[in-house]
């Protein structure tokens, strides 16, 4: 669980990454960005800061971003309502992302992530580069030594049903003091 | 119709907008921008600039750009396939981008359109600004004097199926010598 105080301070950061990749905020919208600790209390090594931008029944749009070395952990996203998943193409707007997929695992590959994983395809996307996830496929990400600000196009986003390989994490953010 | 030579101009100058709106491009996206005059052969004053990151048959994101006072016509996305019809979210990310949808007709409107065209309810969208179209429901919009630099997030596109309010219009991209 992170404090209000390390939400406050990872809203700003996060803001200020994304306007220096051009991303224009509405007041509003910096209240409004999520920063998930996955219940392990690592923030700046295992997390994500996201924005919403639309989430409809029908599809989702949001930027991700992330700190240097700062790691999604491996999940997936299963069917739901009669869908087969959430599907979703990532674009990397700046830093570099290192995606990991289902697939032939990558030799020699670049991150490294201390906790349960099965993912081993390296897909590496800097500015420009991106990638579409099947749904509910494993896939984890780590960004490079400048951090990254990722677009995420999709179909309809339920992060409360996402399945992560370790099961010690919980996705619902939580915020103490 | 337009030039070959007038489309390489178009595409050039998207770039730039979108270069200048901290949109990286790969070499091979600049090449599949696409020019639509909707066949008036008056592409400065009506037309769009587009270009598609991702259309599967579940959702869709481009990035629309347009020249300073360049209309995109009135249009509408009709039920296709058993789905209501597109839905689409504009974001602003540079420039400011009037868009007329239904609804109580706006009294002084921001920009007059020599074409046939019904929606009148005016909304300015300025960077970080956006909002979402119900589908089969008109609309249309003109970039303000600096141009407007539009990321689309929608249900998937299917641009050939558009109905103009103008039937002189034709969608589907025409290009020759």
């Amino acid at each position: 669980m992170i404090s209000a105080r390390e939400q406050r301070d990872a809203q700003a950061d996060t803001a200020e990454q994304l306007a220096a990749a051009g991303v224009a905020l509405t007041h509003e919208e910096r209240a409004e960005i999520e920063v998930a600790d996955f219940g392990l209390g690592r923030l700046r090594e295992v997390g994500l800061q996201l924005l919403v931008y639309v989430n409809t029944d029908r599809y989702c749009a949001k930027e991700l971003v992330l700190y240097p070395g700062q790691t999604c952990p491996e999940h997936r996203h299963p069917p739901f309502e009669g869908t087969p998943g959430k599907e979703e193409t990532f674009r990397c707007r700046r830093g570099t992302v290192y995606l990991y997929v289902e697939g032939e695992p990558t030799r020699a590959p670049t991150c490294d992530y201390p906790g349960p994983h099965g993912a081993a395809h390296e897909i590496a996307l800097g500015p420009g580069g991106q990638h579409t996830i099947p749904p509910n496929t494993l896939h984890w990400f780590q960004a490079g030594p400048e951090g990254a600000v990722v677009s995420e196009f999709s179909s309809t986003s339920r992060d409360e049903l996402d399945v992560f390989t370790d099961p010690t994490i919980e996705r619902a953010p939580a915020v103490g003091d």
